[in-house]
């Protein structure tokens, strides 16, 4: 039977063999939510950046500068880190290079994976359905904060779990604590991450409505995935 | 006011300043369980060993050799890894080098810690008593399995979480995720860790006596710390 894990840190990602495996890069406060908000309104591709310097570099190739660093929009960057900012549609067909304090982190660790997809809450069911076609085993990788573990992504990794469970099997513990968090969650996710360390140091810079949003399964049916470097949905 | 983190892995060590805490190092099935047992039944000493061959020349000091590797006794050394072991009284006043897979691997990645001491189900109110008393912000340090976090060690972390919640601030998410854990489990935990993949892994070896003993609170008074390299009660 194939086994999806869950591995609640990007730091924890050298004890998994990822080479054979479809990995999920979560990162629900905002990446991974503003990446699928970006393509379902139809920008072209996302080249994940790991600092600051290569976004900057990437935009004289024409490409627009999207990213935070510690909750923030980056100065002279054109998008920051709310889904809103890529709702509007003048971005169609252009590429974005995307920076964040935690995604592009993960994703940069887990570049061996055979396949590695974007989720979020918003395309959660796209996420589903592509891991039940396939015949690989998965992997959920929560992006967290700084290396350590966050609820949001925890959450998300529960909610796949739950969706998945009578296909996979589920070889280790932290699959049992994403799973019985979300169970025990999900009827009341905004009020329960309200205790969350992210939603604490967000309360600053007022983004309730980007974690409502966040937190909402299913907007769009779309599923970028990673290719030669780049995120795309083609 | 005072801080306490749950640290889920040994891996996510380095990300935390551990040489102003007091560290609580953690491994329920069934390393620190067994050190908790040994203390209450009279031994002087533990001295945590990284490896096999270190223990075995310890032995010619006159050490009682103790440990496992993937849950079985190794051949050769006088003691295993269950609790029931520690209990005759025939080893009082003697030291033990003891090496296990996960828990004295836990011990060498915290020796930078201001004080480090050794938690367990069986002593639970030692290690609350004492942190309450104490000034330091505290670590709770899962020992988990070969790296990978576990049901066992979050669950005791959640229980020291919930008796401390008032006294220290908990600044990030891993101690709701543990707290949320054990508040809802903590009526049926051995039914609940039926699930885990360590009781999985060890009811081949039926141990399903030292997992309900390793879960039961409060059975000794005694709290190991370490001092030059060997854990002390004294």
């Amino acid at each position: 039977m194939r086994t999806i894990n869950v591995c609640l840190s990007p730091e924890l990602t050298h004890l998994y063999d990822l080479s054979d495996k479809t990995v999920v890069v979560v990162d629900i406060l905002r990446a991974t939510s503003c990446m699928t908000t970006a393509f379902a309104h139809g920008i072209a591709a996302i080249r994940p950046v790991a600092n600051l310097e290569e976004c900057r570099e990437l935009k004289v190739q024409g490409y627009i500068t999207s990213g935070e660093r510690n909750g923030e929009k980056v100065e002279g960057f054109d998008k920051g880190n709310s889904p809103f900012e890529y709702m509007g549609g003048e971005m169609k067909g252009n590429k974005i290079a995307f920076t964040t304090t935690n995604g592009t982190q993960a994703i940069e660790k887990s570049k061996s994976a055979r396949e590695l997809l974007i989720g979020s809450f918003l395309n959660l069911s796209a996420v589903v359905n592509h891991l039940k076609a396939s015949s690989n085993s998965a992997i959920i990788l929560c992006a967290g904060w700084k290396g350590r573990v966050n609820l949001e992504d925890t959450l998300f990794a529960g909610a796949v779990i739950d969706a998945l469970k009578s296909n996979f099997e589920t070889p280790d513990d932290a699959e049992l604590i994403a799973l019985q968090l979300y169970q025990h969650t999900k009827d009341n996710m905004i009020e329960f991450l309200g205790q969350s360390s992210h939603v604490k140091r967000l309360n600053r810079l007022k983004i309730h409505k980007d974690i409502a949003f966040c937190l909402t399964p299913d907007q769009y049916d779309v599923l970028p995935r990673l290719v030669g470097g780049e995120l795309i949905t083609k």
